[in-house]
């Protein structure tokens, strides 16, 4: 079964943008994955093809209806699809590498594009839409946040990367922060290679790169520092 | 003075990509930010034209090279260039809507973007580039992160967005996630809107509005809602 991404949106002109060029374009050729862009405004009734009103309640924005929305997702996901309804949202739970590993090892996904004044709330409820966020930032909509999510799933479905490329991922995927990376040339203005590693000894390597990852991750995110100190307890 | 972006990139293709259409698209039309993307292969002087090596030290993937890409950047940011140089990278301190607000304000930013295998340590070093990371997932290269970045830094130079967007971003930078939205139509698959924000009651709106905020936060992130309730404290 090829994993199958339905973005529903008001650009659909963005797809696959980033997603045609590298990996996953190279992907999407060989059909290792597929992707349709659905217009919401497709999916209005009235002359002006209106998809959002103005918040109940009031405030500033707009929200997008629930109507309109609802008609979008039951043509791109009819009942017993058996792909995740993903909202791109700010308020969403954030997206993460494990989840990435999840999505990629299932059917697919449908993704909504939400506009960032909000989407109604029932459409959220009744669709069963998880929303998701890519990053504590606001964007201008939806799309972008896709096109990342996207990105960050395909790579890991079986076939798209060559080997070098996965086994390297897995070293990330330590908990840790990476420790420096160096090549050729051996000298660049004036600053040599650290010479443990040219040194030909793979355990003083080894010990090196551990020490560089846990010091880089210690100081610079302590949130994932102290996970990985917690995880490393429950071996013990 | 104009935000400028200049992006050294594997992918110059992939931009503007997503930035040329809606919010950030109008606003590259009015001259209101620039987007100049750079071939970094432009800078190699070898035939084969390569700008990665192996890893010193051993390990998969490939590392780019620090004296290819020190050209790069030296030509897109000569000495006296006030603005920050910017690595996306999964290593860097995570991008938040404060650190947008910072770059909005600022000349603009010198994007490099990173292949996940990483990046010579001694470019980082003596280049002074600043990691930064969209989020805790691993994409196929630095593009879509820029991409990102600069989506929600664009958004907020002046004149981009209108008075009515920007009032509801605010909105959003309480600290807490959004309540939920609701608008048109009245009744929806037999869900009404909540009855409260019909009332006309503004105070009692307003009150709905932030129970919601806080019991969502609560819920679903509770970073947030630690880093709130501290706030709170700070001000008693």
């Amino acid at each position: 079964m090829t994993f199958s991404a339905s973005v529903l949106t008001l650009y659909p002109d963005m797809f696959p943008g980033p997603l045609g060029h590298s990996l996953s374009g190279r992907a999407l050729e060989k059909d290792l994955w597929r992707l349709e862009a659905s217009q919401i405004r497709d999916f209005t009734t009235d002359k002006h093809r209106s998809v959002d009103d103005t918040p109940a309640g009031g405030g500033a924005g707009m929200v997008l209806r629930a109507d309109i929305l609802a008609k979008a997702i039951d043509a791109a996901s009819p009942a017993g699809d058996p792909r995740p309804r993903l909202l791109m949202s700010p308020r969403g739970v954030p997206f993460t590498q494990a989840r990435a590993h999840e999505l990629a090892e299932g059917p697919g996904a449908v993704i909504i594009c939400g506009r960032f004044e909000g989407v109604d709330q029932r459409v959220i409820d009744t669709r069963g839409l998880e929303e998701v966020s890519i990053g504590d930032y606001i964007l201008s909509g939806g799309e972008i946040a896709a096109i990342s999510l996207l990105d960050a799933v395909v790579r890991l479905i079986p076939g798209v990367m060559g080997n070098m490329e996965s086994a390297e991922t897995e070293s990330f995927e330590t908990g840790l922060l990476e420790h420096p990376h160096y090549t050729r040339p051996a000298e660049f203005e004036g600053l040599s290679i650290p010479q443990v590693l040219t040194s030909g000894n793979h355990r003083k390597i080894h010990e090196w790169r551990m020490a560089e990852a846990e010091s880089l991750t210690r100081e610079r995110r302590p949130d994932l520092w102290d996970a990985y100190m917690a995880d490393e307890d429950d071996v013990d």
